[in-house]
């Protein structure tokens, strides 16, 4: 039997978003045909936030305005700017509630297998905050990923141009998982980054 | 940091899809804001199913028109209805290629327990149309589980009123899987349903 032509068509399209296969994508189109009408508001979201959702202007990050709330805000520590591949990693920074200075999103990571260089994610733009401010520490929170050791690197080597500090996040054992269970570059980077108890 | 509304409200409407939490609700929509227009057809496909796909006056499968290709064929053979509860079940029935009767689709069980009664899914409709056809057989394909059941048990009793064999698929061991991991249940079922070799 073939499904009608609209049904094949949702299925289709739920594949394109990451993580849905064609099995949960036919599950997903049965669930929209058989819910109540409230399931078009997901068809409306899906179109405003298209709309209505840009980047900053400074920080890159998914902004309402030209500005985000961050960049806007006189309450944020001017002095820091936490250097993040993506928007979605600002939120589990945010989360900790431990840091109050500003971002800059890359929007990727230097990957030269996939043929990304560093003139294709938001390093220019963040060199050019660093010109014209007051900013005396960057953090680098790339991934601890080939690509975001390298972009980290990169980005070191860069910035040794101004009078900055530059770090980089600590790595290693995640808090409540058992040492037998690291793998071992993991337990390296836990053994690199030891400190002194007392 | 709070996300954008337009974002806020994405995610919220995403986790209404079946299996999807706020996790991935939220990676689903970063990805949507990202991703290129072509997403937008996403959201007109929805509109789309919702707006074109009704249900067969017949079988209350899933159909574009009054109704749908099965129930309009004059290549399906018009003795044999298979009763199935949801129109997904069809999909799988009709992948063997092994059956060519007619469907009706429940559109649910019986479940005491959720209130369900006989009255709120299509039985009423089956039987009006035994009333005035030339079925033979029903198979019963509903799901093995307790409303699958007490569902068959309860069409049997109900048909026997009509000169029709009422048949139940078979359940048993699954092909490909063994004997060691199957549970007491679908044992019991299979050793019930064993048949004579020679």
């Amino acid at each position: 039997m073939n499904l009608p032509f609209a049904i094949e068509r949702l299925i289709e399209e739920f594949t394109r978003l990451p993580g849905i296969g064609v099995k949960t994508a036919q599950r997903l189109a049965f669930f929209v045909i058989e819910a109540d009408d409230e399931i078009l508001n997901l068809s409306e979201a899906i179109v405003r936030a298209k709309r209505e959702i840009k980047y900053c202007n400074i920080c890159y990050n998914f902004s309402e305005e030209d500005l985000c709330p961050i960049c806007k805000s006189q309450k944020r520590d001017q002095s820091t700017i936490c250097v993040v591949e993506e928007p979605k990693d600002i939120l589990s920074i945010e989360k900790t509630k431990e840091y109050n200075g500003l971002y800059h999103v890359l929007h990727g990571a230097i990957s030269p297998l996939e043929g990304i260089g560093p003139e294709d994610i938001k390093i220019r733009e963040l060199i050019t905050r660093l010109a014209d401010s007051n900013i005396e520490e960057i953090i680098v929170a790339t991934n601890p990923t080939i690509e975001g050791e390298a972009t980290s690197v990169y980005l070191s080597k860069l910035i040794s141009q101004f009078d900055i500090l530059v770090t980089r996040i600590a790595h290693g054992i995640p808090v409540g998982s058992g040492i037998e269970y690291a793998d071992e570059i993991t337990m390296t980077k836990a053994l690199e980054g030891r400190r002194k108890l007392r």
